[in-house]
């Protein structure tokens, strides 16, 4: 039986308030994700929150319910809360229905099987969370075996970056080295490692893919390190026909990776 | 010769800071750009700041000496400032060195020549800043002819719009217009309306496009309605393999975007 909270003083509102932040994310070792398409997702893929606020008037939606039964068989807590609440605990002043508080999870390089995907998103010092959570979407769309952020990213586990994967978050492995961990580890077996560049003449489209193929993206606003650049198998560019000279990072992983993924259609 | 503002209590400071609320752009046509990257890809598309406020210790770097000459060439005032007051602006906790006050412009349905570019972009209902900026972006990249927002979108002088654009708001033409004076409009001279749609068995690799294409992509929650979806000439899908059944808008947008300028390439 849910118990109710309708105050925003409860201790537990403002602990949860507070994992908006990264520091006290990392101190629980929780986060935050809203909505009831994401929730779905998380519990569709065996991801059940600890403590699960939902809307009372939305109680009688039955996938609603289905949140609650499923965290409350999993031990987790079912709170029955309203709207206000709901919107100071998602930051949204139209909240969903649903505001779920998870556990982190993490997939460490060696758990990734290689051979289960054809094409792997890497992203290097990665900063802005909706980026991060844009390409884990894709990474959902194309079939990426995971995503794999190298050196200091972006918080996966960001307000933003859970917002902008849509639910991938909980579907898509993400994996987090140093670079000189992913290198020995993606030496360890087969793979292609394809870097996204300006400063090649390969165009994306003439260029062969090999499986599995590891796409690697640089930083937003610098690219990738010359010495990136020299550990890939390939480097390619997106024709740029404008006056800027690059494309949005997650747009230019999602255009990469469809062209691995059409290149595989096609074979 | 610059003034110098310092405080935070200036009328001039507190009038701009205003900016940030698209009810004060709409009363003053004024709109804010930040960035020494973006001002300048404004100042070479000849668009100049009425407003220029630079940080004193960059008024010596080649590009802001620039733009300050070109703003007070163009009856513009430069005004030397500190990085408080631009991270008070900018609403960034690291400004840039500059920061610009731009009349809003506009350009008409009408004003647009569907035989100067291949391709166009549409979007209707358009709610996120960050896709609308994101799409300018890729618009730019792939030598579109404009964007076209169908009925209410987000207003694409946001502050975030703008900064996503990365410049491309000063490049790429944006004309407004409800969904029946586009579709008049369209009809009036040749031109292909391919719709991004959930709902169809068409590959988006499988469609032959016409020139010009104009590339229909739906709001970012509901996609667009289905008379919207009947006036198209094609409505195609990009495959998905995961658990999702759709892509980011501007993700989406871009795809098939190059597909569309990969088709031309080749022929």
């Amino acid at each position: 039986m849910p118990r109710e909270i309708t105050a925003f003083s409860n201790p537990l509102i403002k602990r949860v308030r507070l994992l908006r932040d990264k520091k006290h994310r990392r101190d629980e070792g929780l986060f935050l994700a809203e909505g009831l398409r994401i929730l779905t997702e998380a519990r569709e893929a065996g991801r059940l929150p600890e403590f699960l606020f939902f809307a009372g008037d939305s109680g009688s939606h039955p996938l609603v319910e289905a949140l609650v039964e499923a965290t409350e068989a999993a031990g987790g807590e079912a709170i029955e809360t309203n709207a206000d609440i709901l919107s100071k605990l998602s930051g949204k002043d139209n909240p969903g229905a649903v505001v779920g508080v998870y556990p982190e999870f993490e997939t460490k390089l060696i758990d990734l099987d290689r051979a289960s995907a054809p094409i792997w998103l890497v992203a290097e010092r990665l900063r802005d969370p909706g980026n991060l959570g844009t390409i884990l979407r894709t990474g959902d769309a194309i079939g990426a075996g995971g995503l794999i952020l190298v050196d200091e990213c972006v918080d996966p586990f960001s307000v933003e970056a859970v917002r902008a994967s849509m639910g991938a978050l909980f579907t898509v492995p993400v994996a987090r080295a140093p670079w000189a961990e992913f290198a020995t580890w993606l030496r360890s077996g087969p793979g292609q490692l394809v870097g996204l560049s300006l400063d090649t003449e390969v165009d994306y489209q003439a260029a062969d893919y090999a499986t599995p193929t590891f796409l690697l993206t640089g930083n937003e606003a610098q690219g990738m390190p010359d010495y990136m650049a020299a550990a890939c198998d390939l480097l390619v560019k997106i024709p740029m026909l404008g006056k800027a000279d690059s494309l949005n990072a997650a747009v230019a992983t999602a255009v990469m990776a469809y062209e691995v993924l059409n290149q595989q259609r096609r074979a």
